[in-house]
């Protein structure tokens, strides 16, 4: 199913470098997921669920898309139990949920963004999408999780609520996509498009950048 | 994976219709959408997230249940860039959102319910499935972007909300299911389809139809 | 795809057993769809939209996950007719919808959690998922088509508002991946699941037995 043209040890060093971004990306948001759902006073089996779906939302959506089925998240020993365990230690430890400051949530939150984007962007190049495909897939993994918690549990998805969400990821995204499209060093370029990511979201929530919209 | 008993010319000329009927609906959908986000508030990029999704939801959809992956939306190089162009310009274009008339918006809607509930039944054939499930596949593809729209923005989705909508969409499915198994030309039993569901669609949305439900 | 280690006869007599199972929970999620829609005052079509999400949506899930594609919901020509009659039926026989006890609702609802995380259990080990991933998997199918009619119809879905849900699906889908490793008669594994999740799931909102939450 791979279009890759590389060699096979090109290939293994690509897979642990996707693994390691959605690893990551996962635990990250695990906890953010998690925090939100106690915030909104679900029970823990209810925690356990939101940490889950947001934390490996994106990226199985990704995988059935692309046709890497079953997703990484079922075949993968360590995403289930990351997530979990994310989850249920977010609920022990963080009682009063109260006390957790909103940048916190909104840098974890950035920071899992940038590595599921850069994730998403490599594995579906990988996959052999096209360019404009794969930057629009690294994207989509990175937001997905997220918008899946939030319909969950009854709220607007943050890339839709928030301004200069899908906009970051869809920068970080494309860093990788022409990155690897040059033949750049891979780890560099997807450290280079999950800063970015990172980046640009934290600015904008700084400085409360907004983008046009209809009066 | 296609069951298709046709010809390799004949499976080509297939594609060719189906994705013709796919980027029809992908660019009206696309339009609807941006015009309802644009009326909910959401900003550009929430705008243009809204019209892909309304515009290539129902045919990912389609695709991921058929086993057609990666989804057309995603090999083909035209969906992506076609259904963000027509979000940007509606958002772009259309600013004051507030004076397009409703019926307009209900004749689009009609329209891409039309193409894309006859383009996910001939697909769904040609993937080797049996009658009444491409009969149903072809109603899913036609309401799954809309219903996916308006979950995101924390919408009732129209196939619930509005009275002879899926039923217009299964007409139009069922018709291209039958007269394909009847050996009529595909062209015409495509346009057939899609005229058929439209048309149900708009004089029903004129008359103001019900359909029965539990007081 | 299957990485089933047993015989062909061991693994078409899975798939029947799986059948069975996905047939029943099948007809009793629809029935309990179909019920909560026409509580909601959706029309007819609504009714059957509702009423064929809440029975196939989680089998059609797990099947997408696990690479089962086109899934048995769409291949085998029972799954559709039977989710459509069933809810047509509750649609036509209980007019008086508001007379039917909610301790009849838990219970069928209930019923079909056991037969879902029994089916999802089995057929992600027969697609050659780990033990950890196919008890995820089995719970996933249960509380799938419930969570997609609620997030429908606008309502936080049950697996985050209700006590004791998704556990009662866990224990059922665990019982069912340890009793199969450990090469135990299945069609004895899949009835101790199945009671075992109904049986807690039924004791719980009967007992009204809560777990911890934030505050």
């Amino acid at each position: 199913m791979s279009a890759n043209p590389g060699s096979t040890a090109s290939r293994d060093a690509d897979k642990s470098l996707v693994r390691r971004f959605d690893l990551g990306a996962t635990a990250l948001f695990a906890v953010e997921g998690a925090t939100l759902a106690g915030a909104a006073h679900l029970d823990l089996f209810g925690v356990i669920v939101i940490g889950c779906v947001t934390a490996m939302g994106g990226g199985m959506l990704r995988d059935v898309l692309i046709g890497a089925t079953p997703p990484a998240a079922l075949t993968d020993p360590l995403y289930v139990p990351l997530a979990v365990v994310a989850s249920l230690l977010t609920f022990v430890l963080h009682h009063p949920v109260g006390q957790i400051p909103s940048w916190l949530i909104t840098g974890l939150d950035a920071a899992g963004l940038g590595l599921f984007c850069a994730s998403g962007a490599l594995k579906s190049l990988d996959f052999g999408l096209a360019a404009i495909s794969a930057a629009f897939m690294g994207t989509l993994t990175a937001v997905g999780g997220g918008a899946m918690s939030s319909v969950l549990i009854g709220r607007v998805p943050p890339v839709l609520r928030v301004d200069v969400y899908a906009v970051a990821a869809l920068l970080g995204a494309t860093i990788v996509v022409v990155g690897v499209k040059r033949g750049l060093p891979k780890t560099a370029v997807m450290l280079a498009g999950g800063v970015a990511c990172f980046g640009l979201r934290v600015l904008s929530a700084w400085q409360h950048w907004n983008l046009p919209r209809i009066h």
